[in-house]
């Protein structure tokens, strides 16, 4: 059911399918988002962008969505999870973060690297990127940015210091909700090493426990 | 000859050798580290740690290095090329960076994981962790922290801002200095996920042409 379900969604403007989202009942969101996502623990957080995924950042302002491709973002604090992250004042999602202190951090795998660097390649000025490429806005819980279906892990965000902003263009947010696909063991992220080149995450390996503390910060 | 200089190394007091290495003369010490080494242009640096490795940083002060973990840090600014980081206030290379001002970012390869793993879970404080995980410092060219020979690319770095240190024991940092093994082609880096659990990056992608500034930041 999940590709005709898509297929209308990105058959229609996607500025009204966020707009009726947002009005849909609390059940029925649950039913979208919770098919596939689960509420991820804040504690392990850190986990998912440590290792330096490119992310995509929603933002939503009177009801129209962003999106926003983003590889310079870190940890900064484990519980409440912070994370520090550039966002240029060139672009869109600038703006629309300043303006609406919220955003989502979505994390998606190696399916969508094409989208992914479409999205980087267009502005969210000139076009909707939710119906130019074909990604479905799902509505959060907390924030009004969407979260984005078909990546694995989505991270609900408020903006928490904006005192490098004008410096840096440097945000802090917190996460305030988290959602992982608990049915994707081994999401395979894509990280970016510059003028179009990125890699993908080979081999596992786990050596006798670092101590957290000790080892990423 | 490269094992045998590192076993003879390995043997000594670390800190009596990089003393001793401080001393050599420029010509000797363009041998010693050129010989792997070169110079990388400081607009690509983002490449390295953008991707998000584990990354070993040492810092020097009373003839004494340290080298700390670490995986919480981020790219802010191409050039001059800025680097955001979290060095968490227990740990002895808090003091050393903010005492010194000056540190080095360098990249080991997957070949070094359990010296990383080892350098994660012991303090400075108590261990010479050149010594005890038998790691090569080999004199910067301009700040006083030790390059560590074995690790494939390493960047020198003066602190460029401490504004957000007291809250979020969060550094920004300068690279004024890199340097790059350009032998290794495609180094594997390490990837934290938490917990011991690393990844090791597999296979490459070129998809075209994103732009860099929309895309990284």
């Amino acid at each position: 059911m999940e590709a005709p379900r898509r297929r209308v969604i990105c058959n229609q403007k996607t500025g009204l399918v966020f707009q009726l989202q947002k009005r849909i009942s609390v059940l029925r969101f649950n039913r979208i988002c919770m098919a596939k996502k689960r509420v991820f623990p804040l504690a392990q957080v850190y986990g998912l962008l440590e290792p330096g995924p490119v992310v995509l950042v929603t933002t939503a302002r009177a009801g129209q969505a962003n999106i926003m491709p983003m590889s310079w973002h870190t940890m900064m604090e484990f519980v409440p999870p912070l994370v520090g992250c550039v966002i240029s004042s060139l672009n869109h999602t600038f703006e629309m973060l300043r303006a609406t202190g919220e955003c989502v951090i979505n994390v998606p795998t190696v399916e969508l690297a094409k989208k992914v660097v479409g999205c980087g390649n267009t502005s969210g000025l000139l076009v909707d990127k939710f119906k130019t490429f074909c990604l479905t806005p799902v509505a959060a819980s907390v924030v009004e940015a969407p979260l984005i279906a078909e990546c694995y892990a989505s991270l609900e965000c408020k903006v928490f210091d904006i005192r490098l902003v004008a410096q840096y263009n440097f945000f802090i947010l917190e996460v305030v909700k988290a959602w992982i696909d608990p049915s994707r063991k081994r999401p395979r992220t894509i990280h970016h090493q510059g003028e179009g080149v990125f890699v993908v995450p080979g081999r596992t390996i786990k050596l006798p426990s670092p101590k957290t503390s000790f080892f990423t910060k």
